[in-house]
């Protein structure tokens, strides 16, 4: 913070690289990621991409880019490079990368059999006759490619460079990770089989990329850098990748690419989540091959913690930085270890709620960093918002995510803040659900946030303080945000059942809340009924289990924490929960609870069974805590108070990630000109017709 | 086909309707639909609906279209009518309905408990706090709506009413059906236990419904007609809509809408496939509504039979035949029967491929009109086709669905056109198909092919006769399309091994063709592997239970059929599977098969495990039939052909509906200009940038 401060231990980070023509103006590199903004939503991507260049990263990607319409990756939302008509958008998050100082870097890729193309109809080419390898099993085959069709791939391929090149980005990839592009379809022994000259040997199965990597670079001709992107191992399938074989690319064509970018596996074995694996989890996987080839290596590890990336580089293991999640967290991280700001990096919790846009086709958004996916829709800067538009002060109701988001962004905008939390330890749900085996990181949404408002002189903090109406209206506060959370339903209602189920005399029936503040079942035999369906019935589960209970998941999805796919962490939650020993009863539905049993019935069938049971514990819906809120309506009715309004889980329960939105979107709107209730449309980009709308018929015929 | 036809039995269609102050041009109602291309394709739905107005259908309406941004059915791709800014797609598919000669309606609806809001993240209003009902369980709750909630719904609507009317609609819905509206969820049981005047009692439960009919006839004075669609039951579900609410819903506002549209439940029990419901289904359902109201009536069957429509009209059920599906199949539906023309009818097989392109986020697709969706990117007409470039001949040898449909759109532009067929069936594998238990509608893809191809006299077909790579030269053939088909592998590769399993000696395996030639396993106790996922999987375990085998499936989904859910089915298959009797053995994989026995493993844990068994059916991958491709490919390289293509399974083994597109596109682009491989470059509309790209730099912060 000083004017001029003196040798870091973080100055390797700051130090040049040259990657082919370029030099980086540092060692962050913002790895390519999706978004689920992707062509739909150009702008609020150029947005997004332009906040992370301005908080330091030195070099800014794209998502993967469809390079032809037999890549197309419908329904999933990236973006596309199939002819002109893309170029506005390509160019226009080149330019807004480039207006934030980062070098822009573009993620080309061929999905081949990967790509259902169900847009397009195209049929998807492979190096063999095989059912497209993508989320969801659709009805599609690829065909096993000609030579011709290898010389077409090639073309597009370089048609695209060629469009890159003209929408300004300076580095561009080859995509041969994550099983995603056909470059590694050809390289791996389970895809290719292939008897001609691109297949049987590891130096016929990597011609493929070989010949892309050498038209990228003629292409190129030095403008722009050219990386490739390329899965280290295949793990958890038959005939997969393995090391020897990278070991072998590196040794053939190590020095053809400008760079090379490590990756794992599939998607779900790379980014992976906190919960299921540590940071800096690929150091062992990528350790040696940088020693394989003289050109600069990036790769991943959830980095938030600066001597781990000097680690990382001081060790020989990466060159450069690599990092979606924690730039997604926080964009300026970089920034941040550079003016020695440690304290203020909003470290990534690992929690994969940004993988969920892409999942499901809406923009990126993040637990820890609420501005995500709203730079251009909201106009929401990660670091920065406007100052107050009066000297007002606002009391804040409860320091769950919520509460701790709307103080400290209220603070930063310079109102006077007052936070009332009746306990003595601040954080509400995130601390508790913290405590939770493999959860522990996320505590950090706590810890950006105190820490924040720690350096507030305009914030006071009241501890143990439950306020009841009257003492709001005592204290005289004109303005309240009631922040006071939700509790779990011990009812049986969430989204099978809308009304109580029958609960019989003497039976145990705990929920979440009773978990986590250290209650547990009185039996050994638990039901945990899941119509959740997020993380928490599983998490549950599993901790009983451990404890040694004996556990029954009944949920009424096919899969236990159904939703985790989105957050791909759902395998590996099977994966755990049966091999500690807990029953999943998939598409079963808990009909009611009795002293030492429980009924369910199939969800399809509807054929009833009963489970011997001691303790039911419920995971299904919740109920805000909105007593408060209900009595201070009243107040501010009668004119006792100008506003009073409830956020997070006290308006709605719902994901932590909702409830910091929450916080935030209040005091982004606090003192806002009055437009009416639900008056703030975000701004949003919507097609442009190919030709006016009008009363004169057109023909639909070519 | 006469010029001045006499009285006909169906002239009763044909009878104009009042819709309030609409007066209609027949009985013919295109009730609203999704169709996957919404917000993000309006020129091509545009074009999709004016084809529909061409055919005949006196009314054709949208999908349904969000009608604010608490309405936000993200992932989900529909119509939007959130502000000014969707009003020229709004326009220009009223225009294009209008341009076809129909009258336009539009289904605006508030979402609430059903929309998740993900790309807005606006909090989901609901009658309660409960989870959302929608798809795929995303961890969002609405809040309960408070008064002023209400009033904003009500003061949207009316916005959205507003909307609709200056981009010209005739006809404005307010939708109650399929669980997917706010207005349905209050109405409900299941989902309203409010405790204020829109809760308890029907006539309070139906408060906000009434109030939106209101508000919607006030705002439309006259200048549109104003449509309720609303589900008869909530079958299936605790607490769901009886008939008697509905009932009482007649008797109190029964005379407020200009038009009432009833519907069955969630959408999954409304649009029934013809494997699981008749045509006309729903006639039960709807019988004796209509004498509750004297408002006209109109409901759905899947009706394509011109015999059951009259009756649907004579016996009181219905005064309008709607249709989504049959006017996909056949846009000119109700033109051809207007001019006697019902041979030509291309009927609805019920496959509910259609439903898959919303479900999937793309364009709609329909098995029998390979023009669906096409109208705009393709500049594909359902009826019409260009006349022959030059008067060539072309073999097409195979007569599937691919063959088929080649034949008969070639034969229609001119072309000689010779059809030569192995065996002595016309129909390849549809008519195998068609064969199996459920399957029998889907026989009509042939049927209305061949007496299409029976009105062309430049078509000549050769049954039983096998053509060899020597027979095409030597009949002197210069344009060969070869649509031979695929045939199922035998060997376990499919999605989960890319290469053939261990198979021991003495194993039986036989696949879906053994089972459609009659081939049976030799023993009785079964295991189906299923790695295709689709629908013949549970199609054919299902026929061997019925056979009295016992019958394990084994998948490495979690469900049978899995990709069923993308048709609303997989639900009933699983239902009818556990039922009779078949073990469903999910999330395992078929590892080795022995001669009495076969290994499995979980997908997740790799836990093995060993299943007596006599016979294993392979559902996994399928393999071109090309031989005689690759034979006449190298007869085209030496030049003794001027041009060979693979289509339908011969050239990727796919769906039905990819077949018969695919011998479609054949005949669209034969003799077109050539553009190169991969050229034809579907049209495409992109988002309308916010601001010019350019190097300026330009600032996120609102």
């Amino acid at each position: 913070m000083s004017a001029e401060p003196g040798p870091s231990p973080y100055d390797i980070l700051f130090e040049p690289v040259q990657i082919g023509p370029l030099v980086t103006k540092n060692r962050f590199f913002q790895v390519p990621h999706c978004n689920g903004m992707g062509y739909r939503d150009p702008s609020a991507q150029a947005a997004m991409r332009r906040a992370k260049a301005e908080g330091g990263w030195g070099v800014v990607c794209t998502e993967e880019v469809e390079i032809h319409p037999t890549s197309d990756l419908t329904p999933y939302i990236e973006l596309r490079a199939w002819d002109e008509k893309d170029l506005p958008a390509l160019s226009l998050i080149a330019s807004e990368i480039h207006a934030g100082g980062a070098l822009a870097g573009i993620e080309l890729v061929h999905g081949g059999l990967n790509a259902p193309n169900l847009t397009t109809r195209e049929t998807p080419l492979a190096p063999h006759h095989l059912p497209v390898a993508t989320y969801g099993y659709p009805p599609v085959q690829a065909r096993a490619m000609t030579k011709e069709d290898i010389a077409d791939v090639r073309r597009w391929h370089r048609q695209a460079v060629e469009l890159s090149l003209r929408a300004g980005y300076d580095l561009v990839y080859i995509y041969a990770g994550h099983g995603m592009g056909t470059a590694q379809h050809f390289l791996s022994p389970r895809y290719n089989q292939r008897t001609d000259e691109y297949g049987g040997s590891t130096r016929n199965r990597m011609r493929l990329m070989r010949e892309l990597l050498e038209d990228t670079l003629e292409a190129a001709e030095g403008r722009a850098a050219v990386a490739c992107r390329i899965s280290v191992e295949e793990p958890h399938v038959p005939d997969g990748l393995r090391r020897e074989h990278l070991e072998e690319v590196l040794s053939e064509i190590g020095e053809l690419p400008d760079l090379w970018d490590f990756v794992q596996g599939d998607w779900a074995e790379d980014s992976n989540t906190s919960r299921f694996s540590p940071e800096g989890g690929q150091e062992q996987l990528v350790r040696g091959l940088k020693q394989l080839t003289s050109k600069p290596v990036v790769g991943v590890g959830r980095f938030t913690s600066p001597d781990m990336m000097v680690h990382q580089v001081r060790s020989g293991v990466l060159d450069l930085i690599g990092a979606a999640r924690p730039s997604i967290a926080d964009p300026f991280l970089p920034n941040k270890i550079r003016d020695g700001r440690l304290a203020q990096i909003r470290e990534c919790i690992g929690c994969n709620m940004c993988v969920s846009g892409d999942l499901t086709m809406s923009p990126i958004r993040c637990t820890q960093n609420p501005s995500m996916g709203e730079e251009f829709r909201r106009g929401w800067h990660p670091e920065r918002i406007r100052p107050r538009h009066a000297p007002e002060r606002i009391l804040v109701v409860g320091s769950g995510p919520a509460g701790l988001e709307a103080v400290r962004a209220l603070g930063l905008r310079g109102y006077d803040v007052v936070l009332a939390e009746a306990t003595r330890e601040l954080g509400g749900r995130v601390v508790k659900e913290a405590a939770l085996p493999g959860l522990s990181a996320w505590r950090r949404v706590v810890d950006y946030r105190l820490q924040a408002i720690a350096g507030l002189p305009n914030v006071e903090i009241y501890r143990e303080s439950r306020f009841s109406a009257d003492d709001v209206l005592e204290f005289g506060f004109e303005h309240v945000v009631v922040a006071t959370g939700s509790s779990w339903r011990a009812d049986g209602v969430a989204r099978w059942h809308t009304s109580p189920i029958p609960i019989g005399t003497g039976a145990e029936v705990l929920t979440p809340d009773h978990l986590m503040r250290g209650e547990r079942p009185s039996g050994r035999r638990v039901v945990l009924f899941d119509d959740d369906h997020y993380y928490l019935g599983g998490v549950l589960a599993g901790l009983l289990r451990h404890e040694g209970y004996d556990v029954d998941l009944v949920t009424p999805a096919p899969l236990a924490s159904a939703w985790t796919e989105q957050t791909l962490e759902v395998e590996k939650v099977q994966r755990d929960l049966l091999l500690s020993g807990v029953r999943i009863r998939a598409n079963e539905v808990l009909m009611s609870v009795a002293a030492d049993s429980v009924r369910i019935e199939n969800v399809f069938t509807g054929a009833p069974q009963e489970l011997p049971c001691d303790t039911v514990v419920m995971v299904t819906a919740r109920l805000p805590e909105d007593a408060l809120h209900q009595q201070l309506l009243a107040a501010a009715a009668n004119g006792s108070l100008r506003s009073v309004e409830a956020i997070g889980d006290a308006c709605a329960p719902g994901t932590i990630a909702a409830a910091v939105w929450s916080g935030r979107r209040y005091a982004e709107e606090f003192g806002a000109e009055p437009g009416g209730r639900g008056a703030s449309l975000p701004r949003r980009e919507v097609t442009e017709l190919w030709s006016p709308p009008g009363p004169a018929p057109r023909s639909t015929l070519a």
